[in-house]
């Protein structure tokens, strides 16, 4: 039988050919015109495990949106790990600025690009395939349970309603999360936190419609200038949320943990030109750039829409303007509280002369880690050995959802992944480096048969 | 001979099918799309005046966007009217919003809905229509000459380049210009002033590409919240617009032009309520209604694009977002001098992070009217005998960019209408009143009789 390290070697191209199959679909979880391709990449992901010897493999929860539950062969007296994953994906927007299309998966520089090349595809399929390497003749040296669902990026509400349903689906004895990336080429990292997510669309309406901005203009309310002065008032030049309340919950992390960071290779001007792309890091700039990242609240506008921004010149008054946005929660801020904080403050600046509505389409709780326990010490031994570092403990600016139920029947949880900070995911040339992803297989394989 | 009265009662379901085959062709001047629909609309135009008996009539200054110039039978001894139209229309965003298609015009309630039904396409057709009346057996009581122009809504660059090489072109005894509105139904009005145009495009960079919200939120700036910050700068939430200097080059309106104001019928709850639709007025308040609608500048945000607006939640920060923007302009601002300074106040507002753009792209200097006069004595006893009103001097807080030019000659320039203040100019489901074209048709014919 071939190890780990030869398998990956020797089945590298079969390995990427498949990949290249999952990622063609466009499973767009946010977007309700692509149900049907998430119910695809699902079957997909079904299909792939049963040819891999799984047991019991299921389409859960949801018709369009359902979650894949795998039992690898029983192997009696060993432990039992939970590999989570995603196969649904953000939205390719802005399309033109992709240098190949977002679902035809393409090769440059040692690189696939691909929308959700990194989040998740790549990474849990670096898992997948870790699996099939250590179960070649059969028999796994452990119990693997795979929970693959098609929510992440809109929330997770089929598989949290699963897991209410039947929590001994994560009654396991570790949980292992490959959807965030190393620290730094050569960093391999492990999560300890999460920011939460407060996803909300702020609509205005001013008139009952549209007018004509030389007729009515200077007595007519208009539904974008009062937007943009509600949003205006949410935060302060400096980067300070003028949410009332809202850093009331905030915990700062430890002196250990901030001096953990402080110790990190990080190189703020390279980061900034380079990875963030500007001129400058704003912010609360009081704080490290890995507490802004990490700890603190954050509050961006994604879009606005409304009024016209066709071709040339409309002289329209918008009768209506919505915004969507979002905060980065962190410990200890609850969603549900920071809903009524955000509505609260929209309407205490909103002027009495407008309709405004806040509505809540996405979200998450933070989340902390307990990055300790011997099963860390054998991925932490994996990783050793393949990239001759151990795993660094860091945190996400990012948010998963379902992490804290993963955890709910005492489970540890492992968010440990191999991509790398520059995989642009959400963003448009999401890629993963076709490198850390045969990485993942050895290390993955080599963390399943440590157990 | 039927008298232009008999001619109007007993053709009209003819003349409005021939307004309806014009109102079919989608002729927006500010979207290159629609080029060849503008050329189309021109070529109507021409080809109808040729069949009313017009002599020389030509398309000029444009492939796409010609000047429709044309000349009825000459009369010698006879004065001459310039008659100005603009055969292109505003786009016709946002078409969800449209009870019937913007380019299919229908009949409800006794009026006709399309784009261009007032602006416009009904207003100019009734002149021709009325030059039809009294051309009847070949010889008009007067010369006409038509001038209708296909970029009024993008502005009318080709036809000020045409009148400055042809300036004998209004070389008339009385210029008119069908494409305001009455003041009210049965008050007819004359226009004495009208605003001039500023429109801009803000567009601000702050990253090379987009990026996660999660992963870079609170350290990298986000293009849309600069737009905001730099938007809700230039106009306080009183409505005063804060670009330095543009208040300096405004002149008040006269004592007794106000007082002409304050004496025209007007219910501003009812204006608000049902005209507005809104549930106040806005703007610098300690002013009239009439007094900021015709005499003070406005700032609009007509839209704002970039990031993400379409179904569900994508959690980026934007790297670019551009705002479309615009000032009316009253006596005696410049068009060039308003860009000066909002550039420099956009600029002075800026972050230093950001790369922040404003071009121009459409604009008119404000205008001042004389309305008196012997034609105009001519057009108020044409209305007397129609309405039982002569017309009253109003203001207008539209823009026409290209009346200045008409009157480069000396030449007294009329700007008098049939529309009503509710047809929704520039909105959806713009409408004439059947009965207001009718009237038209009369009023014009009887105004050409009496010259």
């Amino acid at each position: 039988m071939p190890t780990v390290d030869e398998f990956t070697r020797e089945q590298q191209d079969r390995l990427l050919e498949e990949l290249n199959d999952l990622l063609r679909i466009p499973s767009v979880s946010t977007d309700p015109n692509h149900a049907r391709d998430c119910r695809t990449a699902s079957e997909w992901v079904a299909d792939h495990l049963k040819e891999l010897g799984c047991t019991s493999v299921e389409l859960k929860a949801s018709d369009t949106h359902p979650v894949v539950v795998a039992d690898g062969p029983v192997q009696p007296g060993k432990p039992t790990v939970l590999v989570y994953g995603h196969y649904d994906v953000q939205p390719p927007d802005p399309l033109d600025l992709w240098e190949s299309p977002p679902f035809e998966p393409t090769v440059r520089d040692g690189n696939l690009y691909a929308r959700g090349a990194t989040d998740d595809k790549g990474q849990v399929f670096s898992i997948i395939k870790a699996f099939e390497a250590v179960s070649q003749g059969g028999s796994p040296p452990v119990n693997v349970r795979f929970l693959i669902e098609g929510q992440e990026e809109s929330g997770s509400g089929i598989l949290f309603g699963l897991l209410e349903r039947e929590p001994e689906l994560v009654d396991v004895d570790v949980a292992l999360v490959a959807d965030t990336p190393y620290y730094a080429p050569g960093w391999p990292a492990v999560e300890t936190g999460l920011r939460g997510l407060c996803y909300a669309e702020i609509t205005v309406r001013t008139l009952k419609g549209d007018l004509h901005s030389g007729l009515y203009g200077g007595v007519a309310p208009n539904a974008h200038e009062t937007l943009v002065q509600i949003l205006s008032q949410l935060k302060s030049p400096k980067g300070r949320i003028k949410i009332p309340g809202l850093y009331e919950a905030v915990a700062r992390p430890s002196k250990q943990e901030r001096d953990a960071w402080a110790s990190l290779p990080f190189k703020q001007q390279n980061f900034m030109r380079h990875e963030v792309g500007s001129r400058e890091l704003t912010g609360l700039t009081r704080y490290s750039v890995f507490e802004r990242l990490w700890a603190l609240p954050t509050l961006d506008i994604h879009g606005i829409s409304g009024g016209f921004t066709g071709e040339g010149a409309k002289t329209v008054i918008p009768a209506v303007a919505s915004a969507k946005v979002s905060l980065r929660l962190v410990p200890n801020q609850k969603e549900k509280t920071v809903q009524r904080q955000l509505k609260r403050a929209v309407k205490a600046v909103a002027p009495k002369y407008a309709d405004v509505s806040v509505d809540f389409i996405h979200g998450a709780d933070p989340v902390l880690v307990d990055a300790t326990g011997p099963y860390m010490t054998l991925l932490d031994d994996a990783f050793r050995e393949i990239e001759g570092r151990g795993i660094v403990p860091i945190r996400s600016g990012g948010s998963i959802p379902i992490v804290p139920a993963l955890g709910q029947k005492g489970a540890p949880v492992i968010l440990s992944g191999i991509g790398l900070p520059d995989d642009g995911l959400h963003a448009p040339n999401e890629k993963i480096a076709i490198d850390q992803f045969l990485k993942g297989v050895r290390v993955f394989g080599r963390f399943f048969q440590k157990m």
